[in-house]
């Protein structure tokens, strides 16, 4: 058995209309940080899983996403493979 | 000018409670998928920076991230250059 933990980033498509990126966009200024466009707001969702081998790991993963994590008609999402418990670990703040 | 593409991962911090990361995992059985634990819900934001250089940018996008994208109190955040205009590009679905 394998043990691996991965990352789907869902994110609306493009054309999509994205309400939270519109938000960001206008707190900007507020901020008084300039220089920053084309915000997107999505979701990502970290898991670990159990399977016969990475290959398995994956289409499960992948499942996950297309029926559960995201809507097909609207967002679309990669998977991402982490090498530790968390992306965030080295990063912890 | 450099103009860069950045992607902000927000997760809850370890031991804080992350009631869509427990939804998620009573929602696996009626799925019928087995062999996925420790599920953690969060945010990512994509979004581009125009600025001196690319170190600048990143100085940007750190602050745009502790202010306004996370909340320090309970979420981590990490980081990341994207290549192109999107990390999902490539597998847009």
């Amino acid at each position: 058995m394998s043990t691996s933990r991965f990352a789907v980033n869902v994110l609306p498509k493009d054309g999509i209309l994205d309400p939270q990126g519109r938000a960001v966009e206008r707190s900007l200024s507020h901020l008084g940080i300039e220089g920053v466009a084309d915000v997107r707001v999505g979701r990502r969702v970290e898991l670990t899983v159990e399977a016969a081998d990475e290959v398995a790991a994956r289409v499960v993963v992948e499942r996950l996403a297309a029926e559960l994590l995201s809507n097909p008609l609207i967002e679309r999402f990669a998977v991402e493979a982490l090498a530790g418990a968390s992306s965030l670990t080295g990063a912890a703040r």
